[in-house]
């Protein structure tokens, strides 16, 4: 096909669609495409075609495994080293009133000693009264509220907990196996903390009261936010 | 001594006294007091006071371990368990432009598993370059900077390290063993990190640049913030 005859199909594509009618960006854009079209032919680009082709589809394919890996509930590969915490999917499993973000985690981020939380509370919610063979820091970043802390659970139940006022600013640690519940009392204002455990991931023991005796506990590991991911995480030999 | 000399000694130290002069107030208080002891003595009271005497020194006994225990600055025991991070004391350890303060610590508070600091780098500081054999996370609160990491320190030296930009709600962590540096890049602002590292209390290997080799870093145990407190540790078993 010669360029006169590219040039005669670009005007019969062209000139002749009708500019007056509601229709017209619609057959501009057929015309423009059959034209389009038409030079790639007349100028016997097949393998052009062919190549650019495959590279779409490449692209694609790279598309789409980045997303699927950003996307990732259990990202421990692939991740940029530093995160917008802002940017960290939370999530409240299934408890109306709590956000959970795992800031520095085992199972997300291959982290083996140490895991880092930021967790918030809205007014009335709390922790289950429970205990775990961690050790655990609180750094209150917001808010205020109550720690039940049953220090002398080393007998056969927790017993009545002592209570300790907490506040924005402040911070506190609950000692290995020590039975604990977090509350957020404060009935106008969010409770914000950072929590940091050791031994991750964390295996917690859980009490419906503080006279259930603790051989009744119930244990539940992976945690909730651990769950997903406990499956897919790569096996570690240390 | 009788009634009546008590008596002349009251009159001589509060009648004779001169009201009208600048130390009448001073004096007025001499004669009360030992019109007071006057009394107490005439009384025969004497096992009264001695009881009284007791008391006080008991009191001024507490008093002092009270005071000792809360400027010690080991206080291993009787802190609070609740604790105000304003009310944390901070120092440099001889760096200018440096405030660290022990959140949560080993030899401070007894944690034997994790440990937290709250540091602050004014415009222009930096950490030593240095590793440990510890997990380390960094939450940034406020500013910006730049994280020096030599992912690649399993040769001989360090080499030439990556670049991360930090910023204000970031997080990242340090490989054990991974050669970093933390340096507060913007010329206007603190930075100020959280940080948690795993094992303390931390053992310090610090290079003087990154060509250095491994086996000639230096190693710092106890760190400064330590050093104090490491001697009057108490031993641990485990």
């Amino acid at each position: 096909m010669s360029f006169s005859r590219i040039a005669s199909t670009f005007r019969r594509y062209g000139k002749n669609s009708p500019q007056t009618t509601a229709n017209s960006r619609k057959r501009k854009w057929c015309s423009w495409s059959l034209w389009c079209v038409d030079v790639v032919i007349t100028r016997n680009c097949w393998k052009m075609v062919e190549c650019y082709a495959i590279s779409l589809l490449l692209l694609c394919l790279f598309s789409f495994s980045a997303l699927v890996l950003a996307s990732s509930p259990c990202p421990i590969t692939g991740l940029p080293l530093v995160r917008n915490i802002s940017e960290i999917p939370q999530d409240n499993y299934g408890r109306a009133g709590l956000s959970h973000l795992t800031v520095a985690g085992s199972l997300l981020h291959g982290m083996k000693e140490v895991e880092v939380w930021l967790q918030t509370f809205s007014p009335g919610t709390y922790t289950p009264i429970h205990r775990h063979s961690c050790e655990e820091v609180f750094v209150v970043l917001k808010g205020s509220g109550t720690l039940y802390l049953a220090t002398a659970s080393h007998g056969k139940y927790p017993g009545k907990p002592q209570e300790h006022f907490i506040f924005a600013n402040s911070t506190f640690h609950v000692p290995v196996n020590d039975v604990h519940q977090l509350w957020n009392t404060n009935e106008y204002e969010d409770l914000q903390v950072l929590v940091i455990i050791s031994r991750p991931p964390v295996k917690l023991f859980a009490y419906e009261d503080w006279s259930m005796p603790h051989t009744a506990a119930k244990m539940k590991f992976p945690y909730y936010w651990d769950e997903q991911c406990y499956e897919e995480s790569p096996k570690d030999e240390l």
